[in-house]
């Protein structure tokens, strides 16, 4: 695993990712985008999704403030983003928490066909066993417990699986990677969970590997909350260095906090 | 008063507190609840929200940006809170600026039948005298000089009234709560008076008695907001430190700044 | 340019500034009009517009993440505006990057007739020239090889046209002032542009004169900038420092550093 060598792709490249994402975190993901070096852009309409997708290096979806016509700007996307050929990203906030959140991932998953799904544990399992196991949008299981889950998952719906927690395991069907990088102080922050997502996208647009891509994702995800913890005093200060640790992360600081590894 | 006594059952428990809230302020309020302990969620499709309001401890309704739809979703959201029997805190966010707010407040106080009404005094005059004080969001009256209308309110909705302003006064048609901390720096970010309520609905999730917990929320509120203002360069770094504050606020700094009392 | 008096206008009168503005800034744009010393209100329902815009000193309007019902309050808002001949900003986020964003900045021009129009060169470019331009909502020209374009605009309709780029061009179809202040790392921010459209609207409050009031609103958006990018380690505490400056910044500060004049 080498993801500095994506975030050099990205700040080079500056891909441009699409999200049709959620109220609570449309300003700090795109923020995360853009201290990545990526360009982000919110657009939801469906008379300029097809547009908007066709100018697009990834598109990322995310339920979290889901409603009926969201979610058909969503399947609109994924459809139009599948026919081009450009990763999808699905993160099915809360996915478990009520049946409109499972059912409305579910249909997400047929019409985008993503290329990673990121969820925590709780969500990913909905996904499979239609188990009632999300406290919210908070996870009540562990990855770890849930890997045979998001195996499954993976192989069915032939995707990779990004399944965050204390440890984050991104899996295809076979291969499972994991790192075990972050902090305990990133739970205290909305929407990192979603921002891993919107960075998932960045590096899904600049590595074909979906794999590699996702798991390079949660690393300097990790690794950028780590340093970012150890400058703040609490969640509030986390959240700023957060997006100046981002800006500057390069490889030397990545290669010397990175614990990741295959099975 | 001792408001130290809920933070730590907050923590304790993480009660989760649903928010049917504008979009201004959901980032800065979920993070305030995330940051004292609290677990927020932000759902507002019909077709979830009986499921939501069923997992939840609590129930912000906030009609900062509100729109037909989200009336409706909020009074919905506010029957099923009744029967369930959890705490409801309504926002009614610039009450008094246009005839929508102030019948859109109206209509979720008979609907909901709040456990608290937290605004500002423009907000709480405009549901008793039909008064047009407001000047877009912000109050034109002191909190002092309201004291009687915010008593009348309680009385007629037989709920708790939270009006806040330099000094915060707490009622329940009987009783008088004052809290005499804040900053006036405080003013120049946006959201504080949201995130008040959304800390109300945490405080009520986890106390029995909504003056006690009205009450206690803002004291945090403004013990909070005091030491981070003297940690601050403006208003920028207040909001930061806001959260960070929060989230480390114990007995010690709360007993050693806290300024209420009751009548 | 004197924008010091313009600014100390704000502090004593606060206009309030309604903003129509898309979901990824609410946030960022209530902050910096209350950090300027501003009453920002964001409302969108047809049912209050009128009402609102009555009570409203500048109406700003921005279509970042815009859709059909929302264009149809930016219209209504926009009338109502003109009737009572307060100050209309408009901001054509994202123009020319989809037909459907074009010719909704286009018929909010025609509805509106808009006092300033606020964009990037790609965004001002496709008003007049038709042309797909735009990368998402990043431009991809620079604002010096689109004077003429902009001078062409404002003749055309009878507005100041105000292009931000590395030079900010502040331009009414004769006159044209140069701002030469900011730093590239206020490109990583998300929501600058639009938070310099929200000024904007803060400035022509006070300031009769739109060409001034749209160059001392981008004068003190860059004086601010770079003065908050000296004291930041990134984006994230760009942001920041960017609010904790404008809430202080004077004239001393802005004589010493601004860089900016007439043709």
């Amino acid at each position: 695993m080498e993801p500095w060598a994506d975030l050099e792709r990205i700040r080079a490249k500056a891909p441009l990712v699409h999200n049709i994402t959620n109220y609570v975190v449309m300003n700090t993901t795109a923020n995360a985008l853009l201290s990545v070096g990526a360009s982000p852009v919110m657009a939801h309409a469906v008379e300029e999704i097809d547009e908007m997708v066709g100018i697009a290096h990834a598109l990322v979806l995310n339920i979290g403030t889901l409603s009926e016509h969201w979610v058909e700007s969503m399947s609109r996307a994924g459809r139009a983003a599948r026919r081009r050929g450009i990763p999808i990203v699905l993160d099915p906030v809360g996915s478990g928490a009520t049946r409109f959140r499972t059912s409305a991932a579910l249909r997400l998953i047929d019409d985008a066909q993503p290329t990673v799904i990121r969820g925590n544990a709780s969500e990913i399992r909905s996904l499979v066993l239609s188990e009632k196991g999300t406290r919210g949008v908070d996870s009540t299981r562990t990855s770890e417990e849930s890997l045979d889950v998001a195996q499954s998952l993976a192989r069915q719906f032939r995707c990779v699986v990004s399944m965050s927690g204390a440890t984050d395991l991104v899996v295809d069907g076979e291969r499972v990677l994991r790192i075990h990088n972050g902090s305990p102080l990133m739970t205290r922050v909305t929407g990192l969970g979603c921002t891993a997502s919107a960075l998932t996208g960045a590096f899904a647009a600049v590595n074909a590997d979906p794999l590699q891509a996702a798991a390079h994702a949660m690393a300097v995800m990790g690794v950028a909350g780590e340093i970012a913890a150890g400058l703040s005093a609490g969640p509030g200060s986390l959240q700023v260095a957060f997006l100046d640790v981002l800006h500057s992360l390069g490889e030397p600081e990545i290669r010397a906090r990175m614990r990741a590894g295959a099975e």
